[in-house]
């Protein structure tokens, strides 16, 4: 065995003087790239590999871990965490399309995208543009949110989890691991998600001209897991869906839906 | 707050020139690592820490995102956008298992695989040796493609979606977010697969020898969200499954099955 | 084209050096980060980017590729393979509040994990402290694994699979692409789960008090594809559950049960 190969780590340091009380500058890891126009609050702490490009804003006590990457226009409330790999600010399809013609990464950067404070964002998390969050929001690794999703304070998004584009989730809302939220859904304050639970939004599954829309769940309802949730239904305030079930029409407000189809 | 902590990023300034008329070399980050034996195009733009292993051939245009590691034969064709942190090219399970018996890596990195012309795939995708794709196909992000599966022409590959080996997947399919293809299917052309479906080849859940046979969906057919494929079964040309059916027999053409399981 | 860009990577070098039958001391990559802390073993290979942060201890032969993250007090078994992008020790919630709360990352670092011999953990796998594998274990790629969890000896845990925390899974255990095993579950030896199984230890979805308890998968049983198991249900020993199946009460040994509820 060979025993203290190489100096210590500035993380390790790094931790050392956060345990202090002192207040300290922003500590950026020699690796890491930091765009001129960004701006980063006291106490930052910028891991190995970042990468923050374009006009990017970090409250006080902000922390990056090692290989996040940041691009566009993107603020980031006081004491939030985002983990390995993070990726805050992803361009639209538009941009990607734009490099297939050969034309290289363009107009799209001039996206927005809001982290509040006292989030945490575990590693491999990916947001898109346009996206906005509350405060305290939590996250589990590998989630996906597409742009233009909105989400309250509170939140809590499981691992894996795929929210598509156009998306609303209201306030302390729970979506647990691996479920798929598709675009233009609504998802009220307080409501369950269970895991691996599906939402569609193709009533002829790309056959016929539809217009997409996904389904709706009010306030305080919660859907069992691995339940399937048909385009355009309303599932109403406060009622439960049991397990594996698939909800075909509207379920009213208070009542518990069960089976295949959900009654 | 502190501003303009470090010098601008060389994305940035690439991004600049890209966005003018003339024709360039290659853009390569001084941090990437791209090897003797590589062959890369005009245009072609080479992030923050790539890592290019091999004989690797880059046609005109290609845009590898930072952290992208590209092992063995590989091809890409001209315009093909591959982003931050995908692995192309990766090794075999035989490969793996020769550094578990204490021999490194070996052999096995000769596979081949090629990407074609103006494909999107998105950050965190993970593409085995001996993989063919055609052009213009589009993938979401984390997908994981095996050794030995083929997709065809302007085929749409979904978010988390996972295609297990010696699989076919034909021209203009869309597979959705979360689906997962089993070893040994066949997925003709223009096939739409819905979210978290599930294709099954292991008849008796590896309790008795069975020879692993994937399920096959003729052209055109749709599948519902979360569904189940049962192993070996054919679903006919222009068929419909229903959402979250189970499909335990052969489907006839044109025809619609629904349910539990489905009829 | 151009061709022949840079200096050779260092990795192609090891590899040739592997190949042959010299002992050599470990290979480690001049851009990982090693703490003095950490015991490197012969023969050991420790790719670009590497960061490992603490009392790592790291036997003969093993394998960590690119951008690997090991935390904490982390042992490694001799000739395991630790993919691209991992992360060995991630810390606790509780660690990642505190940051929220400004404290930065603190006392939680002190977790153990164990990963034993010859196991094969693919890229982009984490896994959480105060977690114990056996010998010869193999994950797919993007496995999450919470803190307090233990896997037995050549069990398989396929790609983007989540076993939530104080989770116990036996030997021989075979847990299929994409199952979702919640926290508190037992999964005894040689037990097989199928795709996108989800396992649940909510009953009433969060809208009552209720001591979370997950399900126990007994000796030899098998769980069909995208079943649905609710909490505290016990499968017997030996018995299968049918694809697409809901486990609402217990199951006895040696049964088959199909259906939605399972009969």
């Amino acid at each position: 065995m060979v025993s203290g190969l190489m100096e210590d780590l500035s993380l390790v340091n790094t931790l050392k003087v956060r345990g202090g009380s002192m207040s300290t500058g922003p500590h950026i890891d020699p690796t890491a790239k930091v765009s001129v126009d960004a701006e980063v609050g006291e106490g930052c702490y910028i891991g190995p590999g970042v990468r923050i490009i374009g006009h990017v804003r970090l409250e006080r006590n902000v922390w990056l871990d090692s290989y996040v990457t940041i691009l566009g226009e993107v603020s980031i409330g006081e004491a939030t965490y985002v983990g390995y790999g993070c990726l805050i600010g992803h361009p639209k399809r538009q941009s990607l399309t734009e490099i297939t013609r050969g034309g290289g990464v363009g107009a799209d950067m001039s996206g927005k995208s809001v982290l509040g404070k006292r989030c945490i964002v575990r590693s491999g998390t990916i947001i898109y543009t346009d996206f906005t969050s509350g405060d305290e929001v939590e996250m589990g690794h590998n989630v996906l949110l597409r742009e233009d999703v909105r989400v309250g304070d509170r939140s809590l998004i499981g691992s894996k989890v795929v929210i598509d584009g156009e998306t609303i989730v209201g306030r302390g809302v729970s979506i647990q691991t691996g479920a798929y939220i598709c675009r233009k859904s609504i998802i009220e304050d307080f409501v369950f998600i269970g895991p691996n639970c599906v939402f569609t939004n193709d009533k002829y599954l790309m056959q016929k001209m539809f217009e997409l829309k996904g389904p709706t769940v009010r306030r305080g309802a919660s859907i069992g897991a691995n339940s399937t949730l048909m385009p355009g239904i309303v599932v109403g305030e406060g009622s439960v869906i049991g397990a594996q079930s698939v909800v075909t029409s509207d379920v009213p407000s208070r009542t518990v839906y069960v089976g295949v189809p959900a009654r």
